[in-house]
């Protein structure tokens, strides 16, 4: 140290530089401390509106201010949707993609059109504009009940909150286009006060209740499936109240809810070539998800399909919500360290696979209903026909499930395979009944399927007049809709 | 240092005690760091045998002078078992599990006898024993070739090298009873010099070779599964040689083997209630692996089958071949983190959904033989029956080949749903035809299934003589087969 003060004293500049050096040193230090403070701070209040949100606010943009993050994933969900190509083309009509399945729900307003899957941001377009919907020229027209808002939109929260759920579920679905406008967003899901994630809907906290379970008191971890167990999930209109109900009561596998809905002799429809009282299923995510290896391992809905995202500091959950296989780094790579060419193929092997017994299914079930009307016209008896029904009802059902659900083919391959391969042994066997009930009645050769190929032969096959459906639709979404528009728009400047 | 020496040369013991202290540790380091070397030394010389091993010895124990780890463990193959609980007892007879497999290969030699899976330990005794391999009163007589000795024995690899194998497969199974006693062991696998593992049954290089692949040069890696490729495949015997063929010229599905057997048009066996040209799985383990994702991700049989063990400073391969349930902690949860309990559950659960399929293909198949046998005697034609006797073979072949492959319902499990619903779907078309066809020859009411509870039920359904055929084979077991037993062991004490 002495030769080092020695030299300062000789060249008083060098010791002028270090201690200029240290100071900006010094100086940088602090400027990285206080970030690191302020991205903390930042974190800790990340979840509590700067701007409060009121009650029952259903627009995105208004929560948005507070967290622009989630805000810009969400709108994103816009982007989200399963168009496949076919024949070359991209196709959103998956009646057009698979004209048989207007057969299987001939008598149905499915047959009438059903597309693809697209993002939340869609629902309530989709809603009024599918033909599933009709073309109510009032308030109290139309062939669906409020029940079909259910899920649409936060709206909903406010309405249900408000009139009670009985209430709500009341009436033509007409009656509130004007009250529900918003689509699926923040309030489906979040308190409007600590962003917690919150059950909305009693469907589902009733479906527990009666198993015992009070999913209020759920861990967030839990709730990062149950939120989505809200509408992705298989459920019936319950009575003249069409009260919204989830039929687990005997469990959730296919053949638990097979025999809820036979017990009640719930029937969806009756099928218009067959006559076989029918089952729809809609779309059973959470028990399909259950069913496989994904929720054994305890990981959630969210996990795959919200993936965490980290911008400098802040680690938020990604809002676009869609197919993991669009951020398989984020949501796969967490747990598998396979390469993202590789878990993809790995996913679309399994599909390929059930997809081929879905194919089956299709074909066997199609055929049945066809000789089934045929044996019908032939005269056969209803005490004949008693057994092919039922079992063309369970078929279609256990077909129905493994294909209603979005994903299923990947979050439980075996159990679907199981579900379609038992789908195939009923209409396989409600054939040869048939095959005897038509020789007693004088047909004894294979019966002639139509040319089912396209949406529109198939349509045609079935009778329905899709321009007339389709004129009367267009009537509705020019004259009633405008006014559902502007009756919300009034309401909601008041807020 | 300077107080210490005045204390010593006060009270000189200390000093003698220090020193004698530092002897003894010093020692003892020189003892471990001995035992250390001792134990590098033993791991490295540990694949070469210390006593030299003859070029083709086929007994064990022998080996097992060299190699005392492996060799106690492959003795346990002697607990290898896979007998089940039915009707709370224990059940090593898979037709009186399941007597609808009898009428599934009437007319074929599995419906005289078919038992659950045990160890290697038992390769001769079971093959003498089995009904299968019929009662021949000389070395010319009986159902079965030589070829069916290809998989059963290490003396195997000794007369394949000395007479090659076409002459090898050549002749009668029981000219060579004499010849192939020892039971399936060490040199199957591995070169008596190195201990490499080898390839030495023919019919494996060959049917890669025809697809361009020297798999004499595969790695040690993929070694670990193709040993046990050896035998562990679907095979055929192939024209008047009965040449040991794999069927794997157009791919190794269900689909790829059926075009193969089909382009031949090969025919294990005529059934004899439907009269359908069938054909009959092996036991395909090694394509069913192929299918699943273990072997995506490189998992070797050996992996799971003979994982290593640690026995002090050595590593080495447990060669008790089992289950990897037995052996969870070491198979399974070198990658998989979940406890013993929840990976069984997770296993069972999958094979409980594949059974389900098995049992409908099944009972759907064994409908459709009888429905045939009937439409037979009610005065059926050829041109009528051949779509109903095509679809049976290939509804036939898939149901086998799902079944007959030990762990295909783990090894891949949605593969395996996929062939057992083509195969329901192929059994439930014939019945329909059948139905028709029925129909037309004057049987218009449901066919009445005969009682199938039990084994010899079935049996005698299908018009087996069961005592008749065990005791030819008790005079094959008493006569025969001890004078095999003396002419081996006379010509094994040349060695």
């Amino acid at each position: 140290m002495s030769d080092i003060n020695e030299v300062i004293r000789k060249k008083p500049w060098i010791g002028w530089s270090i201690f200029l050096v240290s100071m900006v040193t010094v100086f940088v230090l602090g400027l990285f401390a206080a970030s690191i403070m302020e991205r903390r701070t930042e974190a800790l209040v990340a979840y509590t509106p700067a701007k409060p949100i009121p009650d029952f606010e259903p627009r995105l943009k208004v929560w948005g201010e507070n967290f622009p993050r989630e805000y810009v994933t969400y709108l994103k969900t816009q982007e989200t949707n399963f168009v496949t190509k076919y024949n070359g083309n991209d196709v959103k009509d998956a009646l057009e993609e698979d004209p048989l399945m207007v057969v299987l729900w001939a008598g149905y307003l499915f047959s009438r059109d059903y597309n693809r899957p697209r993002g939340h941001l869609y629902a309530i377009e989709d809603i009024r504009k599918t033909l599933r919907t009709g073309a109510p020229k009032d308030a109290h027209d139309g062939p669906q009940p409020n029940t079909c808002w259910s899920c649409k939109s936060p709206d909903v929260v406010r309405l249900m909150q408000q009139m009670g759920p009985m209430e709500f579920y009341k009436g033509k679905w007409a009656s509130k286009g004007h009250e529900v406008v918003n689509n699926i967003g923040c309030l489906d899901c979040h308190d409007p006060k600590t962003m917690n994630l919150t059950i909305t809907r009693p469907a589902l906290v009733e479906a527990f209740q009666r198993q015992g379970v009070d999913i209020t008191k759920a861990t967030h971890a839990e709730k990062r499936s149950l939120v989505c167990a809200q509408c992705h999930v298989e459920y019936y209109f319950k009575g003249e109240d069409k009260y919204l109900t989830f039929p687990w009561d005997k469990g959730i596998t296919v053949e638990d809810i097979e025999k809820y809905y036979d017990s009640i002799n719930f029937v969806d429809w009756t099928h218009a070539l067959s006559r076989a009282p029918m089952l729809k299923a809609q779309h059973p995510e959470y028990e399909t998800w259950k069913m496989g290896i994904h929720s054994r391992r305890g990981v959630s809905c969210a996990d795959c399909h919200m993936p965490y995202i980290s911008e400098g500091g802040i680690k938020f959950t990604d809002h676009h919500i869609t197919t993991p296989l669009k951020t398989i780094n984020r949501s796969c790579q967490v747990c598998h360290r396979e390469s993202e060419e590789e878990l993809k193929q790995n996913v679309y092997t399994q599909q390929d696979r059930v997809m081929e017994l879905r194919m089956k299914a299709e074909e066997s079930l199609a055929k049945a209903h066809i000789e089934a009307k045929l044996a019908w016209e032939k005269g056969a008896l209803e005490a004949e026909m008693k057994p092919v029904l039922t079992l063309i009802r369970h078929a279609g059902w256990r077909w129905d499930f493994a294909v209603a659900s979005h994903g299923a083919s990947f979050h439980a391959s075996t159990e679907m395979s199981r579900v379609l391969g038992t789908s195939i042994d009923k209409s396989g066997k409600a054939r040869v009944i048939l095959a005897r009930i038509l020789a007693k009645h004088g047909v004894s050769e294979e019966v002639t399927m139509p040319d089912l190929s396209t949406k529109a032969k198939a349509q045609k096959f079935i009778g329905l007049d899709m321009n007339a459906l389709k004129a009367e639709k267009d009537i509705f979404l020019n004259e009633m809709v405008p006014k559902w528009d502007e009756q919300a728009k009034i309401r909601e400047e008041k807020y």
